[in-house]
């Protein structure tokens, strides 16, 4: 189906080649991860964060807290993988962390085909490249991906600490759930998963999150 | 005025020491770079973007756009000056592109002071490289700068351009401010400003800006 916006593509290729053009239409089009809605709340409570926000705060955490990635880490692709590691949500839409096996598998046949389409935009090698950082990113087995999953586990669970546990509280988590998706922090960083330890206890404590 | 959070940053020090606690007390606090509505509308129409909305799109943009920096650019370093870009707008406020100069010098000092408490949160030393990184930011005068400050101009001018220039019309931007604002973007890339020259031209045939 044509896009109202096909004929602004012609002119960018007539002017800087189809290359740009393709670039350009990639960019347009990840425009819709502002649109994405996450069941993260922002600190202020006000509303939920989107998925282009989320994304953001990853990479700027990853800036802050570089000390605690291991020697191994590659800060600068580690934050390129940051950047893109949601846009397949775009089609595919965002899955609570905290859903059954099933409805995690249907999400992963549907972010394939996302990123089929979402990466099938750029320039053939680029889209090839970043689809692969995304790969990299899924599996979690590159210390670059283990800190970055390590980032995009820790900012929900501040937030939800951060806002006396709303998030836990209307969806009904347990402490051994958040525990059980906790537990890869520390494959990127022992330090912080000992601090998301303590704040589970205290979350508890406090009676943000229930005991089970 | 004590935060009602200082409770749990106690803890974060007691646990991870007050470094950690410092850094995370900046990662919260940044948090509301998503409660900063910008001029921009999203290319759907349908609202305005966020800042931190705004600060994913330019990262993602250098990456997908690298090619277009010069080689004396490190990348690297643009990116971390993106992401960090923005942040002094939590107290100061978003300032439109097309205000006077009278406008402009007030922001400014709301941004030097904005600029001493959120980058004052952090550890002594990361406050002030990050401080002397947004400084660079604002001079333009780097190659890392111009580049970062080529991606802060060409984003919201392809918003405006790509739905019907409804932030133009709505604030009566004529196409001789758009091309004195958007003249920079040739110390970051020519071929960039090439395409946006064009684009600017095909925005007044459309009629979605008035030429003066």
């Amino acid at each position: 189906m044509p896009s109202p916006h096909d004929s602004l593509y012609a002119l960018i290729a007539e002017t800087g080649g189809a290359r740009l053009a393709d670039q350009l239409r990639f960019v347009m089009e990840i425009d819709r991860l502002k649109g994405i809605v996450r069941q993260t709340p922002l600190i202020d409570g006000s509303r939920n964060e989107t998925d282009a926000e989320h994304t953001w705060h990853l990479a700027t955490m990853a800036v802050i807290l570089a000390e605690f990635a291991g020697p191994a880490v590659d800060m600068t692709r580690a934050i390129r993988m940051i950047l893109i590691h949601d846009i397949v949500e775009i089609d595919a839409g965002d899955t609570f962390l905290y859903v059954d096996a099933a409805a995690r598998a249907a999400q992963t046949a549907r972010e394939q085909q996302a990123a089929d389409r979402l990466f099938g935009l750029l320039p053939g090698e680029q889209g090839a490249a970043l689809r692969a950082l995304w790969e990299e990113f899924e599996a979690h087995e590159s210390a670059d991906a283990r800190f970055a999953r390590t980032m995009d586990r820790l900012q929900p669970f501040l937030h939800n600490v951060f806002t006396d546990g709303i998030g836990w509280r209307k969806h009904g988590v347990t402490a051994g759930a958040v525990r059980t998706r906790m537990a890869v922090i520390a494959d990127g960083s022992p330090d912080l998963h000992r601090l998301v330890e303590r704040l589970i206890a205290e979350s508890v404590a406090r009676g943000y999150l229930e005991e089970e």
